[in-house]
């Protein structure tokens, strides 16, 4: 399985790189810098003793000076923490899963005044990264824990799974749950639920499923023991909706009817993991639809099945096609039982041919040698009102 | 003076268009919609009486519905709020200045893990029009008070500067203040310090100046005294930062050594105005700079004199020129009492030609016409560590 990779969730080079963020350091050299440091750069501070140890020199203190005060500003917790005030969350049911107050930004909503897909992706991500860093779990890393980091692994996402029944507007607040649970033997899925914090009201429910990865040979790993130990303990068996009989999305070739090539990432696309951020994955898929079709409706589903990573000099091409045909011939033909939740609901709206569309998508990276795909998508689009 | 608008602050189209939020509505027809109506929706409900109450149709009540429910879920404060808990913000210093506590969030970093210029503005914007919502002063619009609203008034940006002394990493915990004084006999000034919450540090400062703009007619506007009266209380007269003699930008030629042509606003680039978010001009403007001279540098200052708004159907030419033998000679000959503090900085720092770099920049809007300015920039660069 060559599936790979999506930077929401897990680091790459940056998970033992040092930060750069080039500003100005002191430069201590007094032994406070090492005071603060914790997991891998400790352990490297303390392999050094006795003579070796007073022969540092002032430029490798330095390094650590800065290591220490990056550590100090972020303040990432090595123990649970079940209140985060700064990030308004608390962990609930049962120490497991997380919570937190959200309000929707000025600047992450569109010309509607409602939250964009971006920003809810972003929501997505960034709490996730939360429930890890409150749990005390987290290493010097973009979500792995430290028995991850101590074995070279990352998180990848296989697929991903976003259902938006109302989107959130501007000044609302919210509340986001995120909780994990298993995923077959080597695997872990994690789901959201975002509540209107006036109306009670879910409006988004996510799904994603997680693979590690071993950071040099890029090859899949097994679940150590050691990972397992600290994260089964967080998981839970809810399920932000159920998706009985997952989709396979089909492969589209390239008479897709609509099509934006030439793709290339900018730096601003790059996220921590100095790869092309998933969230850049989406925006590159929807911008291929056509305009038009984009004032009428609304995304209400998303799947993404995720087959490799991107990097800044990879030029992608983004494919998609509507698939009116497939979309009700599926929905008509199938045992409303079997289905999944939204096909049910669409299968009962009686004139939902009108009401709901559908999209395959296919990013892939081109140039000499065949393409490869980056990923699959398919996407639920409700008429607006 | 054609200095025309920019998104931040300001709202157009939207004031006093009914949010479109796409969502299923329930159409109440119990009376109920129109209780929580406020300003400019509750006077247009009340001038309709008697007869033509009972005769208003199904479909206006259930428009006035969604109008009730969308400021339900928004939940824009009427009066002053001292503790906002949701955003976490206070007001402090006299009642007027306004602090909101802040975490940058993984999705607001770069690949170095530092908070990105975009994000930063974007956390200006947003403590900005935060500071209006817990003020009571919030008209139907994006930032506009209810006086402003009355008089079909909008904020325009004509300048703004923002300093950046150090990043905010990921995760770091950051007071945002912001706080308003008077600019001249029409005009406001608004003034922005973000402060690192474990180390105290100022991070980045910022200044803006703002006046009145007729929706309708596009006309700058003198102050109306209703306004006066809401704002001037709010009025403070510290600064952020001095900028003694502000420098005045030179334009640009088409000879710039720089140049993206041909730049076209996205859907997502639009804003709740429905024209292209100040960000965006940002982002253009830097984009247009070699990638080998942002991999040594980091942007430290950012002077934006705004001319005129840009649409989505704009076609926009970003230009920049390095200033190498501009920069040297004027800060050589300077007077450095009467430069502002960055240039005093620069002049007193010996080895500034190699430590500091300057950018010129314009934004353009291209066509049959003649160009068309959008707003110039000068930029200070800092060599990396």
């Amino acid at each position: 399985m060559n599936a790979l990779y999506n930077l929401a969730l897990c680091p790459t080079s940056c998970s033992h790189s040092t930060p750069k963020h080039n500003t100005k350091w002191k430069t201590e050299v007094n032994g406070t810098a090492t005071v603060a440091l914790e997991g891998k750069a400790l352990s490297r501070a303390s392999s050094v003793t006795g003579k070796q140890r007073r022969i540092v020199s002032a430029a490798s203190v330095t390094e650590l000076t800065r290591v220490s005060e990056t550590k100090g500003r972020q303040n990432i917790p090595t123990e649970k923490q079940l209140v985060d005030p700064f990030r308004q969350g608390i962990i609930t049911e049962g120490g497991v899963r997380y919570r937190q107050t959200v309000v929707i930004r000025s600047y992450e909503v569109g010309a509607d005044k409602t939250a964009t897909l971006e920003s809810i992706l972003n929501l997505l991500q960034e709490t996730a990264l939360n429930h890890v860093w409150v749990s005390g779990l987290l290493g010097d890393g973009f979500g792995a824990t430290h028995g991850m980091v101590r074995n070279n692994l990352i998180w990848v996402v296989t697929r991903m799974q976003v259902q938006v029944d109302e989107y959130p507007i501007w000044g609302e607040v919210m509340e986001v749950d995120t909780w994990v649970g298993a995923s077959g033997k080597n695997g872990m899925r994690r789901d959201w639920l975002i509540r209107s914090d006036v109306t009670g009201e879910v409006l988004v429910r996510a799904t994603s499923t997680w693979v590690m990865m071993n950071q040099q040979t890029r090859r899949l790993s097994k679940m150590p023991e050691v990972v397992r130990a600290e994260i089964s303990p967080w998981f839970i068996e809810n399920k932000a909706f159920e998706e009985e009989i997952p989709e396979k999305i089909y492969k589209l070739d390239t008479n897709a009817k609509f099509t934006n090539s030439n793709l290339k990432p900018k730096r601003s696309d790059l996220d921590m993991n100095h790869h092309v951020n998933n969230v850049k994955y989406v925006n590159w898929m929807l911008e291929t639809i056509p305009h038009k079709f984009l004032e009428n409706y609304q995304l209400t589903r998303m799947t993404l099945e995720y087959r490799r990573e991107c990097s800044s000099s990879d030029v992608v091409e983004s494919l998609c096609k509507p698939e009116e045909e497939r979309f009700e011939e599926r929905h008509q033909d199938r045992n409303v039982d079997n289905g999944d939740s939204l096909a049910s609901a669409l299968f009962q709206d009686g004139n939902h041919s009108k009401s709901f569309k559908a999209y395959t998508h296919l990013l892939q990276i081109t140039g000499d040698k065949e393409s490869e795909e980056i990923v699959r998508g398919r996407t639920i689009w409700r008429r607006k009102l």
